[in-house]
Order: C-alpha cells, then sequence, then structure tokens
C-alpha cells in the first residue's frame, strides 16, 4: 500500500507530458498581442495617429497584475498553511497547480474569446485573466486540502480550468454579464465545483487524520501572511480588468470600503457566537475577505461606499457563521468535507456577490452613470440597453455557473476518484511527509498510529 | 475576575454599533469624487477639453496606495508580533482597529478638509489620507501592546482618529505647513499621544508578565516581515501624497537614501553599545526605519541625497541609543511603559524629521527650487511667500503637535482607565489566550503563575 | 579564540567609516537628475514643449523598482532563512550588505556610465541600477553564508560593486550587449564571483557545524517567502530597465511563460531523482527561479512565449539536476562549497541566459521586430548593425563576464582570507549566536560539541 503514494513516475510523467503539450499548443497558436510585439506596437495605428508609450496598456495594467499575482501565490499559498503539519504542500501545491494552470488558461481562455485569424493573442490582460481562472481552481483546492495528491490536483486543473472557460465564454460573451471581480466566474464557480468534487471523493473514515487536520501556534501566524495579502490586495483584484478611468478607479474604493465593514463584522460575530467571548481564529483568516468576493460583480458599478459597507458587513456576518453552524452540517449530513471552509468565503459570499450585482445592475440608469454607462454596460451604446434585463441576464448567469460548477465538480469528481492518482491513505491525509522528502514515516503506513518519532523533522531539539 | 476580560458583548456590540454608525454616515456624507464617479469623469471637464483616461489620479497614486496599504497591515502588524505569545493578537488587533480606523478617517479627516457642498468626496488620495491616519493609531498601539482589549483598543482609535484629524487641518490647512510623509502629523502625533495614553495606564506590577514581554526565535523572524516591508515601502509611503512629477520622485529618492544610511547607522551601534559586540534585534527591527520618519517633512524638498543620508544617519544613532539607553529610564523614572519602544522609532526621529523640515523650509529658494517651488510649497505662487516664516510655521506646526498629542493622550488615557473594557490582568498581559479560541488558560487566572500546559496551541509534539 | 568574532569594533567601525565616506562622495558627486530636480524638471524643455506629469520617469519605472527592492530585501533575505538557525543572519546581514551596496553601487555605477558635467545624476533608474548591482553582491552571499562574518561580508561587497560596475561598463557601453534582465552583468557575474570566493575561503572541517546546515520545519517555510516574492516579481526584475512600450510589456510576459515552464520543470524532475519520489524542498525553493534567470538577457527579443517556455524548461531542469548530482561533485572535487546552490540556480542559469541571448540576438531582424528593432538593439538605428556580429558581441560579453567573475572572487577571495574580520570558527558555522544578542554560547566555543542548552532562545517552552 506505502508505494501507492509514490510519486516518482506519476509526477514527472503527468508534469513533463503537460508542459510539452502546452509547449507545442503555445508555439502552434499563440502570438504577442499589438502591445507587446515590436513590429506592431506603434506599427498598428488604426485608431490613432500617433501612440506614446504611456498608452501601451502594461502601465494600466501591469501594477494590478502584481497585485493579483501576490494574491495567487501568496494569498491563496499561505492561507492554507494554518493546517500543523501541511505547510510545504499547501504552498508547494499551490505554486506547482498555479503554475499550470496559468499556461493551460491562457490556451483555454484564448481559444473561446481570444483568437484573432486563429491565433490566441497574449498580454498583461491575457495574464491577469489567467491568473484569475488560477484562482478558481486554488478555491476548490481548498475544499480538497490535504486529501488529494499533487497528481490528482494537477488533473482537476486541467478539467476546471477548461470548463472554467466554457463558463466565463457563456456569461461574458453569451450573456453579456458584468462580472469584473468575479463574484460568479471565479468565486462561486470555484467554490461550487471544489465542494462537488470533495463530496464525490468522501472518506468515512477521514477522523482517522482529524489529530493533524487543525493549526499550531505559528502555522496560523503564516496563514496570516495569505489573509493579509489577500485582503489588502483584493481592490487590485476586483478592478484589475475593469475599462480605464472611473471604472477601475471606484471598483478599488468600492472593495476597500467592503474589506473594512466585513472586517469589523468577523471580529463581531466571531466573538459573538463562542461562549467565552473569545475570538476565532479561523474566522479572521477566511471571513473577513468575504467583503472581497461580495462586491466582484457590483464593485464596478455605481454602489457607493455605503452600498459597498452594506454588502461587505453582510458578508462578514453569513460568512462567520457559515464557518459555526453550517459546515459542521455540511459535513455530517450532506458529507462535504470541506477543509478550508469555502464554502464560507467563496460560495456563499459569491452567491452574494451575483444577486448584489443584478440588483445594482437592474438599477443602472443613464442619470446616475451619465456618459460613463457604457464604460460599466457594453451594450449600453447599442440603444438595446435595458437595466431590467440586465439585471435578470445577471441573474441567469449565476443559474448558469451553479450549474456548470456542480455538473463539473461531479464528473472531475468521479475522475479523480480512479485509484491511480496515488491520493493519501485516510491515515495520512493533512501530512507533508507523504510527498516531501526530509521525514520519517513508519513503514505501516496506512495502519498504525502516528508515532511522534515520524516527525522528526521538525522536532529538531532546536525548534 | 476571569470573566472581566469576557469579550462576548462587549466587542460584537462596540464593533456593530460602530459599523452601523459609520454606514450611516457615509449614507447621508459620501460621494464619489471626480474622479470615481462614473457621470462626473470626463464629464467634468472645466479645466482640460479632453481628459484622458491616464489623467485619472487612480494611475499615480494607487500604486503608492497600495505600498502604503501593506505597510499598514503587513508592516505594522507583523513588526509587533516579535512577542513570542502575542502574535494573534498584534497582527489581528492591527487589523481591527485598522480597519476600523480607515473608515472613520475617511469621515474625519472629510469632514475638516474634504467638504464639497456638504459632502465628503472620497477617492485613492483619500484612501491614502484614511491610511496615514490608521498608521498614527497603530503606532500608539505600540506603546500599550499586550496591555489593552480590543475594545479599549477601538476606544483610543475613536478619539485618537479624531484628534489626528483636527491637529492635521490646524498644520496643513491654517499654519499651511509641508508635512507629506507625516514627520509630525503621523509619526510625532502617533508616538507622543500612545506614550501619554500608556502613562495614564501604568501597571506598577507589569513585572508579573515580564516573562511573556520578550521575543522567541521565529517570533523575531516573523517581526522581521514587517521591518522589511516597512523599510521598502517607506519611499513609497513618503511620497504617496506629495505633488505629481519631481516631488514625488524626489521624495521617493530622497528617502530610499535616508534608509540605506540609518541602517548602516543601526548596525553599527547596536554592536557599540553591546559589550560582546553582539547585534540585538530590537535594534535591527525598529531602529533601521527611523531614516523614513525623518526624512518625513523634508523628504518633498530639496534636502538632496547627501542631506538625506546625514538624516537617516543620526536618526538610526539616536534611535539605537534610546532603546538603549532612555527607554529605561523612561520606564523607571516616568512610569512610561513602551512596549515597542516608538518612543526610540517614532517619537525622537519624528521630531527630528520636523527640525529637518523647518530648517529645510527656512533655507528654500527660487534659485534653487526654480518653478517647483510652488509644487512642492503651496502659498509660493501668492507672492507673500517667504521661506523664513514658512520655517517659522514649521516649528510652530511641531509645537501645536506636541500639545495636541499629549493633551489628547491624557484625556484619552483616562477614559481607557475606566475598568469597563476587560483589559488584561497584570498577570495575563501579552498573553494571546486571554482573547483567542484554542488556548488552555488556568482558571485561577489572575491570581496563579502560567503553567506550562496553559500553551497547549503551541506545545502540541509536532512543532 | 572567542574574542575573534567579537564585532565591537570591529563592525561599528567599518560601518561608520563607509557611510561617512559615502555622505562626503555623495556630497561631492550626486545631484538630482531632470526628473527628480524642482528646478530642472519642466524647465528643461529641449526635447518637447511641454512636459507632462505623466512623462516623468517616475511613472513608467517606479512599480517595477518596487518589485525589484522586494525581491532584493524580502526575496534574497528570506530564501537564504532555510538553515535552522541562521534566520536572523541570513535576513540580517542581507539586509545590511544591501543598504550598504546601493549606496556604493550608486557611485560606482554613475562613476562609469551616468556622469554628467562631473556629477552623478539620479533618480528611478538609477535605484533599479543600484538594486540589480546588490542583487550581485547577495547572490554571492549565498555561496559564503553561514561561514563568513558582517564585516567579511561588507569588505566583500566593496570589490564586488566595483568590479559589477566595471564589467556592467564594459559590456553595456563598450560591447554595445543586451543584458535588461542580467544573466550576465547581474547572475553569471554574481554567481562565479561567489563561488571563486568561496572556493579560496574552502573549510576542510566545515562538517563540524554539519548539523546546523540543514533546515527544520518553520525555516522552510520562511525561506518559501523569499521563493515566492522572487518568482512572481522575476517578470518585473528584467523589464525593470528595458525602454518604454512594448519591449517592457513583452519581456514581463516572457518571463511568466518561462517561469511557469520552469516550475513544472523543477517539480517533475525533484520527484524523478528521489529514490521515492518524494519532492525535495531545496529544489522547489530554488530551481523553480531558474527561468527567469535563464530569460534576463533575450527576455526583451521576440523570444516568443513558446521560446520562453522552452528556455524555462531547460533551466528548471538544469538547476534541480545540478543540485543533486553537480553539488557534492563541486564540494568533493573541486573544494567549492556552495551553502545555497548559486551555482544551479544562478550559475548555469546565468549561462544559458546569455547563450539564448547571443542565438536570439543572432536571429534579429527588420522583418520580425520592424520599428522597434531599434527599441530591443540600440544601435539598430546606426546602420552598422548586423544580427550576426551582435550576437558574437553577446557571446564575447559572456566570456568577460566569467573571467571578471573569477578574476575578482580570487583577489577578493585572499583579501577575505586575512585574520582580522572576525571570521566564525569551523565549529560554529551557520549559528546565529555568535552575531547576535540572546543566545547562550558554551565557552569553549571552538572545541566542544554543541549542547542542547545553547539554544536557550528557541527551545523556550512556549515556542
Amino acid at each position: 500500500m506505502a508505494e501507492s503514494t509514490n510519486m516518482r513516475l506519476r509526477l514527472p510523467l503527468l508534469c513533463i507530458i503537460l508542459e510539452v503539450i502546452l509547449i507545442i499548443l503555445f508555439g502552434a497558436l499563440v502570438e504577442y498581442n499589438d502591445d507587446t510585439h515590436a513590429k506592431l506596437w506603434n506599427a498598428n495605428k488604426s485608431h490613432s495617429a500617433t501612440r506614446d508609450d504611456y498608452e501601451n496598456e502594461f502601465y494600466y495594467r501591469y501594477p494590478s497584475f502584481q497585485d493579483v499575482h501576490v494574491m495567487i501565490f501568496v494569498g491563496f499559498g499561505f492561507l492554507m498553511t494554518f493546517l500543523q503539519r501541511y505547510g510545504f504542500s499547501s504552498v508547494g501545491f499551490n505554486f506547482l497547480i498555479a503554475a499550470f494552470s496559468l499556461q493551460w488558461a491562457t490556451l483555454m481562455q484564448g481559444f473561446f474569446h481570444g483568437m484573432h485569424h486563429g491565433k490566441i493573442h497574449v498580454g498583461v490582460t491575457s495574464m491577469i485573466n489567467a491568473d484569475f481562472c488560477t484562482g478558481s481552481v486554488l478555491i476548490s483546492f481548498g475544499a480538497v486540502l490535504g486529501k488529494t495528491s499533487p497528481v490528482q490536483l494537477l488533473v482537476m486543473a486541467i478539467f476546471e480550468v477548461t470548463l472554467f472557460a466554457v463558463n466565463e465564454f457563456i456569461l461574458l460573451s453569451m450573456l453579456g454579464a458584468n462580472d469584473a471581480g468575479g463574484s460568479m466566474t471565479i468565486h462561486t464557480f470555484g467554490a461550487y465545483f471544489g465542494l462537488m468534487v470533495t463530496r464525490v471523493l468522501y472518506r468515512p473514515n477521514l477522523d482517522k487524520s482529524k489529530h493533524r487536520n487543525s493549526s499550531v501556534y505559528h502555522s496560523d501566524l503564516f496563514a496570516m501572511i495569505g489573509t493579509i495579502y489577500l485582503w489588502m490586495f483584493w481592490p487590485s483584484f476586483n478592478s484589475a480588468i475593469t475599462n480605464y478611468g472611473d471604472p477601475q478607479h471606484r471598483t478599488a474604493l468600492n472593495t476597500y470600503y467592503s474589506l473594512a465593514a466585513c472586517t469589523l463584522a468577523t471580529f463581531a460575530f466571531s466573538a459573538l457566537v463562542n461562549p467565552e467571548g473569545k475570538l476565532d481564529m479561523v474566522h479572521i483568516q477566511n471571513a473577513a475577505l468575504a467583503g472581497g468576493v461580495a462586491v466582484g460583480t457590483a464593485g464596478e458599478m455605481m454602489l457607493t461606499p455605503f452600498g459597498s459597507m452594506i454588502v461587505g458587513f453582510l458578508a462578514g456576518t453569513i460568512s462567520v457563521l457559515g464557518y459555526k453552524y453550517l459546515t459542521p452540517v455540511l459535513e455530517s449530513k450532506l458529507k462535504i468535507q470541506d477543509t478550508c471552509g469555502i464554502h464560507n468565503l467563496h460560495g456563499m459570499p459569491g452567491v452574494l456577490g451575483a444577486v448584489v450585482g443584478a440588483v445594482t445592475s437592474a438599477l443602472a440608469s443613464p442619470g446616475v452613470y451619465g456618459d460613463g454607462l457604457q464604460r460599466v454596460f457594453a451594450d449600453a451604446e447599442t440603444g438595446k440597453w435595458n437595466p431590467q434585463s440586465r439585471g435578470g441576464f445577471q441573474a441567469i448567469s449565476l443559474a448558469v455557473t451553479l450549474g456548470m460548477a456542480l455538473f463539473g465538480g461531479l464528473v472531475t469528481g468521479f475522475i479523480l476518484k480512479l485509484p491511480i492518482y496515488g491520493a493519501p491513505p485516510d491515515t495520512h491525509c493533512f501530512e507533508d511527509g507523504l510527498y516531501w522528502e526530509g521525514f520519517l514515516l513508519s513503514q505501516a503506513l496506512p495502519r498504525g498510529p502516528l508515532h511522534s518519532k515520524e516527525y522528526n523533522k521538525s522536532t529538531d531539539s532546536i525548534l
């Protein structure tokens, strides 16, 4: 049984095959866009007699891109290091599947809505979109954290990225939905996809690893690095691909206030639901971020700081209550083992964000937006624009996203259930030693209890 | 006595009431400014026939804002995790009071100098200013770290933010002072306010918690994350709200050199004052930052790299000497228990920065600044401008700031002394277990000594 | 013998003398450039009738500068905290020598290629270049990590910065080479300089400190903070000083794809070379970054994402294989004790990057680059431009760099061998307690074995 988790052939083979396929497809399909191509930049002056350097999209988007990049790699990576014994895997597998997903997402998103004469054009906007899609995979990773091998995670990413691109295409290109910060495309999709996967992968005997499914003092501090970076850069995340000028500026502002209000709600309800009035690190690490999720759709609209704060406050509240009361029920009744509680951080706040987006769309009017209407609602200049029907399309978008996520997660879950990926045994979930060098593991791996000497890596006398 | 620190009603009630008040006031008073409003951006073309997207203040200020934001939440938050047993509270309470303060500061600063037809206009500049005001509260937090409940900290923030806005209004609007990086408004104010608060809250029996008032190996490394982020982004902090163009550029450059020189001074004097020539982590974590504080006023002026380096070197020197020789005296003679030594990092370097700013202002001349004079000194174009009187007003500004801070700290201190906030007992200062879930605390909380088993959270066998 | 490591006079004296010399030279030689000077900005309108604020180089370069700055201070600093017992020194000495080097580099680089009428002009571009030069010193620091005193490191920096500036002058100004991301000037130079220094400082009895030359669980997580920041911001590093517009944009894009492909190669080969198929943290922390190094020269060229991914994949592969098979041989056969394995992360990938740059230069053509040719190849407009000879000059540049680095490292190594710097004894390498306050060290310092009680700083009962 011990060799079943051996990655020696599985992981290298999969990584190399995937990367070779990626390289071949990039060679065949991917080209620099006008702003990154030495010849086309400034040669292609169709819409302007002179293009100055500062008009290159790099200067509008790259600072936002870097903030998003930090959220993906540091934010998600370290947020999941809260487990006492899974820090290497949290930040390491996060790194691996993100590096794969951003390449695969470039192809899938380009294929569905970035083709120009049979070629996929890339630049900083495609980099941001690829990182966004990657974020969705990392959300799902949070649900199965500690219970999957890196091979399983890569396979999950292959399917999830593909479906993400399809769903994004339906929402943004077919339904004309607004979703700049991804309340639907990223958070709702990633959450319900991941929850369905973990449902299918249900482990009745997971309590054999229960003692490792918790934090220690310093692992919680590492996780706070992730939390704080996600929190700080969420305004950049939501505004990264809005139109230039007031929409980008306004989105950052709305997100900033939503998060601030969410944080106060999180501390309030965390203390309130505890019999001794003590704060729970799980809530602070996660629920305080729900305010960013919940303004992912409406953030670019004229939501006002007032509206943003109400949304943020609600998001923090339902997220804490979800951790306290809903997660245990999901596990015991619905057999959904959600390691990071993504339902509370991304699922419910994502749905809330979609609803807020639909309502705010339905309330939009030229009187409020003036000339700015078409900078937010792309079809506003066509004359066919109607706020109520826009709101309706936003609501349909949420339904489509939920359907795609649940269906995709179901299929992917069954694929991941095949006994060929080296998944950890029930006794050794949440355990870095399975996949990382330098830990002692007892030979009778799936049977015997954990011995303290297994942990030679950290019982080193000086730590 | 044990229930006196129970936060179950106090903290939720205060957070919810505060947030509801904030939301109501935001609803009544706060509006998008011209650069964030869909209708006003590009409708309001009074000063320019066409406004291109790159003219939106977002593109000039947002990268600086994000750096400032990192300093507030990661910088301050992690700098204070040096305590062995107070990491959750350091980074968690920092998070809470910052999230509250930035909302409250938006209102207070807007009320005093951002009203337009009865409304407060917000955008990226107000976000930076709100973060700046928050920084001041976090400086004061450093003085009382480990000795206050989160409720006390929120109450302190209510008063400190209000007085900060008044002082800022007097300095910038009435006295016409320059203080882009806040040597006076942020550092001097925050430091002396906090020192006065901790003086009033003096605990004669604090040595009952002495064993927890120190660092362990990894807590010092977490603190270095805070230090390094503060150090790296200080050029962004000082330049974040200067005028566009050369002032912003020059401020970043001056701060960069001041900090570099300060760092060498810090290492030099840290080794020199130790009998064995060993470096002290406390100095490296704190004094190396004094160079940023000390060019907070003069950084935008023609201080030259040469001048900046001299200022930085001096700041590092007095800061280390302060930690070594002054802090013990302040505690034993003046009964000022300054947990983080904010007097050495923000107090003295802030005053130095104010003096350097006054001198540099007094030496300003059109010969040196040319057309750039009015980009630095707002009233230079009025014809009434006179460098010597400018220098005088800068000096008066320092005196006003010291007065406001000491008076405000005194009043606030007495308010915080009321026995209604759940402050920790002398025996359990610097202790996360009081306010955070997951720690065992002996029942005889204020009486018995600490037992090692109280620390179940971190003596977990695998850490 | 114990006093030989006492820094009380050596370190303060050296720091103060160096800083005083720096301040005097800055006073005599350094001036604000046109974009940072209050008078010259907008007075100097030779090339343009009106200069708008957004044309200030600050807005093009400063976000990149901050990313580079993070790589230098957090990236390099924390990457080296992987040692269980050398975290203070890793991040602390990194801080010290970086703060010195950036000042010294400003002078040396200014002296060789930034003089204007006898003055060195500074601004954000000189700040980036100074940080780049500092990066080279920190690479060399990785080779001697744990085996040198801070005084030795400062002396090394004095010489290395000087030679770096000479080599950079030969490459960029005399040979007209392209090397925007520094595959040659930074990585190859820093690596072979450091390897030669550590060769000269060879310690036959270093295995007396072997037990400290390894990681523990949380030190590896701290190191991952460094890794991830380096990885994320490498696109900013390589693009920081390219020309504006498409070259800067394209460089960031190419680096992004190279790193992603490199990461998959790293995970693949790390598992493949391990008998149990387990991943090695050393590989993930280091080899995953080799893709950034290897596109440091060609990144600004029309390498295409396809080409970038191939280069990144190769870089990751050779880097992992280097750690596994070459490092032990270098130590046993060539007596090169390379603590961080800089040969695998910077040496070989740097040479690969130089070769890729030479080939890509030789393949450049107006057909591919169009008008953009001269934005990449400075001499393309002179008419004398010839891609093959450009490729040749790139190859010569690599040879010059290797020669300068090895010769410079040899001389510097012998200077550092003088017994006057307080270097650690063989028994106490990789040990923070020698230079940092708060650790118990046995009296019989160079003789006895380490006792567990020496580590009072971290065996504190609560960690």
